[in-house]
């Protein structure tokens, strides 16, 4: 696999994230202006039109050339094509390997073909992947939740609880945005210090949140759990997830039912589905669950391990002022999380709760270690709740993040000599709307 | 208004709720087995098709006889017809109150016309009445909350959060489901009394939440809250909501982030919107905000009200021994709620979330007063934490919802003669299911 190379020359760079051995699946509007969202894939920095491909007659499996493989590659969302399942993800990888690979010449030898399905960079507006229905987000690195605990004077830092079951709560699907979507500063309810009753005024504590999602393919029956054996049947792939937080809202509100305007004014997602086949030669077992016994619906089958995915993953920051100056706030990686995918999706549908095709079900923040404050996955744990200051490498100095910031996540995973990558989820910071003010 | 009256017979029945002053909308499916999904209204025990109305050409007004309008009515959701805002549902209510008179003739004299629009309940199945993009559920009943309080041992009862700003989580969309769907008794993670660790077990504490809730009309864009004075433009009308929630499920997992497996296996809705228009005539102050001075972004301009509807409520259960013996458990009324819907729907995008066409926002469990049981909007108020039974009429005790209970949850408005119901919002236990057993 190591050896598989493309004729398409951008993806032999070695630090391109889009090899052959990645194939992600987005939606983009390939034309300026005309509005028309279209499934794609990426090899290095082209573009693939899957519609096109498919109408050229070069996708000839038995799924994607039935009519309702064909209907999914037309369709302007994703949501079709994950609707139909693994086997058809798995015909369109396997497809798209040997079509762009070196040694096949369908297309590299088919200069009209070429022009039909390949666009650059330029060419493509990246929309959100999926049309998102529920929006769940979890809390499920053990360093993170216990550096939030630890500030918050808890001991021990973690609640008896988080080591029992994947915490997580429903996020607001309406405001998830594609990478790239400016964020607005928000404005909300805030406590002074020493104050008795609060301030409507701009969030004063903006902040980030490091995280991972997974988009749900195909969902489960109302009233049918997802058994952990089964939840990666359910997955199509992974993508970036920059939790915006403010705060200052989300201290004076979240008491007693959580986060809710603190978190619901955008969460930005990077434009590139991987899939879990193109993260499996990264797989690795998951850290070992000792703080509580782990209930049976939460397991898998005598003998699977819990397996996880090596990803390595940091944060930038840059401001305004000196836009090409990025410093690097965080360096993590996703194999830190307590608890996996597969467990997250066996707890959100254990009562009964139906996963549709769309949804996005996060991480939470990926905190690598307590002991190394660069690993930490959001500037509240960098800046210690506000009480420590960074350097940026331009020379300003950070505690959280003042208007123009730019904040980038990057995720990419190698291992002998194979490389996939999720390319980047970024935003920039807002001045709070001048209207909203009172 | 009080004297006008319908030539449909059953709209006079002095115990109806669906008058010609309610013209609800509603989604069903109008012939058995074709799956078609229609624009509905309803008037006393008939049941009208709006697109066939339009195809016949009675609805002849400018904004239903466009294109959109057009379109909006041949919909298989209500989202078209509600995203088209407050002066499309205006003409349509008026187009129809006077088709409906008694002194209008172009129905009443028509019968081939009438067959083509009217159906009798038994010919149609109602769904969701919109296609809902996310859920919200507040918690702005200030005797539901001080209950909750003061069971949970708090002095004062309430947090004082709760009197600065409505408190809301998001909830699950994928399990809101129409009146009448079957509920399915959940299983999860149960810390039983004594114990130090939860066992995986069928919730033992099963809870209705006497709530309604309003449908998002038209939306607003990320980044721009929606004003308090703005509110009701976007909203297209109420529902009745039974928020089902596992209490013992809720209390472990609760704390810090908020209910989550507790309550997303189900939230019943009722199936006909009755629209803010129908509701006008039971408008009514709001009561006064006295627990925290209110922030101006949850204030009206200078001399308008808070307004809110006087709604009576009311719960019922009964068993599956006894189907026919139902047992008032609960009176309240929607005029009780500390917060209003504008200032829900205000606080809910204060920080820029955008509110989407067919969003369901719900008012949290509504209890009268808490010197009234009778009024108490949940079991866990009503048995007081579980230590309190009550009798049913027909001579059965319950704690909590038992398999094979149906919960049914009826609203409706009565002033000078004219009246306005909601139907109903019912459910029935299902036994938990034996293949997610361990
Ligand atoms: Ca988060
Ligand atoms: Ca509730
Ligand atoms: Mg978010
Ligand atoms: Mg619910
Ligand atoms: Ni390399």
């Amino acid at each position: 696999m190591a050896s598989m190379s493309s004729f398409v020359g951008s993806a032999q760079d070695p630090h391109q994230d889009f090899t052959i051995h990645n194939l992600p699946l987005g939606i983009g509007e390939t034309w300026a202006g005309d509005g028309k969202r279209t499934v794609l894939s990426r090899i290095g920095d082209t573009v693939v039109n899957l519609d096109a491909l498919a109408s050229g007659g070069f996708l000839s499996g038995p799924i994607l050339s039935s009519d309702v493989g064909r209907s999914a590659l037309r369709s302007n969302s994703l949501n079709e094509l994950a609707d139909l399942g693994p086997n058809a993800w798995f015909e369109l990888r396997q497809t798209l390997q040997r079509l762009l690979s070196s040694n096949e010449g369908v297309l590299r030898d088919d200069k009209a073909a070429r022009e039909k399905v390949f666009y650059g960079l330029d060419d493509v507006v990246m929309r959100c992947p999926m049309e998102v229905g529920d929006y769940t987000d979890f809390y499920s690195s053990k360093e993170h939740a216990s550096n939030v605990g630890a500030m918050f004077g808890r001991d021990p830092p973690l609640m008896h609880n988080w080591g029992c079951l994947p915490v997580g709560y429903h996020g607001r699907a309406s405001s998830v945005v594609v990478s790239g979507t400016p964020v607005r500063r928000p404005r909300g309810l805030v406590l002074p210090k020493g104050a008795t009753d609060p301030v409507y005024k701009e969030c004063g504590v903006l902040d980030y949140e490091l995280e991972m999602g997974f988009f749900v393919g195909q969902g489960n029956d109302l009233g049918c759990p997802v058994p952990c054996d089964d939840a990666r049947k359910h997955i199509l792939g992974l993508v970036l997830v920059n939790d915006w937080s403010a705060r200052d809202i989300q201290k004076f509100e979240y008491v007693p039912l959580g986060p809710f305007t603190a978190k619901n004014f955008a969460t930005t997602v990077s434009p590139w589905i991987v899939t879990l086949d193109a993260l499996e030669p990264f797989e690795m077992e998951a850290p070992e669950q000792t703080l509580a016994p782990v209930s049976s619906y939460l397991c898998h089958s005598a003998g699977r391990p819990r397996q996880t995915y090596d990803i390595d993953l940091e944060v930038s920051i840059s401001t305004s002022q000196n836009p090409e100056t990025k410093t690097i706030a965080t360096r993590s990686n996703f194999k830190h999380l307590y608890w996996t995918i597969d467990q997250m999706l066996a707890h959100h549908t254990v009562t009964g709760c139906n996963a549709r095709t769309g949804d996005l079900i996060a991480t939470g923040t990926i905190t690598g270690s307590r002991e190394d404050p660069m690993s930490y996955g959001s500037l509240l744990e960098k800046s210690w709740g506000g009480t420590r200051n960074f350097k940026l490498d331009c020379g300003a100095e950070r505690t959280y993040l003042l208007d123009g910031d730019r904040v980038t996540m990057r995720g990419r995973c190698e291992r002998g000599g194979v490389r996939v990558g999720f390319g980047e989820c970024t935003g920039v910071v807002l001045p709070a709307n001048p209207e909203a003010s009172n």
